[in-house]
């Protein structure tokens, strides 16, 4: 029932994936690891930025989140920047909950459902 | 492709979120962090009623549930509270794992995928 | 909007849901958990196989796949086993993460959603 599309792919993932009207991103991570949870968030939703834009969907069409993060301390940190960055769209359904990663410097890990 | 609905939002969440025939709920958590993780999840599932008739959906149409416990030893008690809440209805996919919260009282989180 | 087709269920979940050409499969862990988190993986993606296939789906039409390390070092481990089983197929949107399990012995969780 409907074409499968894979967009970014390495041999253990893909970091979108199509169907049916709907994307699914991969745990997104930051590059930058020597920054704090705000930083990471913002980096990370920047990708984010990126790929949805790559098939033709963005922020405001987010349909779930989960969040992960390494110290739940930092959720105020991390919310921030995630309301920051959706700058008064629609905000999808979320969950957040605290987590271990397999990097130690890794904050905050996000991981997106969006409509196309 | 189809409209997108978000419900009960805030700035940083919808609470639940229409698209394409399927409603994507945020993590639930209870109000009443006094109490132990079977009084926890009984007080969530009732929150998930409510969301899901708002849509016009219900627990018999449940389609994957993410569940989070602060103390896996919990298990059993998260489980006979979401068995009572079943009620016999078939139920959905779901998967249940150990994490930490942003608040030490909470004892368990849980976000459902429904059809409507 | 669609009919939900549940399988392989018990009266707290069930092992795969179908709807609207989505399948969701619950977290699966290995039966043997004496092994190691490789041989974990690889049976629960022998798992994976026969419930995809009872849909008539399969490996090739994962679109999203949250994975669970007891131990987030085992990251190596479970990536070979999971590379392996993919075997050059088009691979998932996929989000790893640390968390705990209910039995002390599982190491790996693994909760898929295909296309059918």
């Amino acid at each position: 029932m409907g074409n499968i599309e894979r967009f970014d792919k390495n041999e253990r993932l893909s970091r979108i994936v199509v169907h049916n009207g709907t994307a699914y991103l991969s745990g997104l991570t930051a590059d930058d690891k020597k920054t704090g949870t705000s930083d990471q968030t913002k980096e990370i939703l920047e990708k984010a930025d990126r790929l949805l834009a790559s098939v033709g969907s963005d922020r405001s069409k987010l349909l779930v989140a989960h969040i992960w993060l390494r110290d739940v301390e930092d959720f105020d940190a991390m919310n921030k920047a995630w309301v920051t960055w959706l700058d008064g769209v629609e905000p999808p359904a979320r969950a957040t909950v605290g987590a271990s990663f397999a990097l130690p410097e890794i904050r905050v890990e996000i991981q997106l459902t969006a409509a196309i």
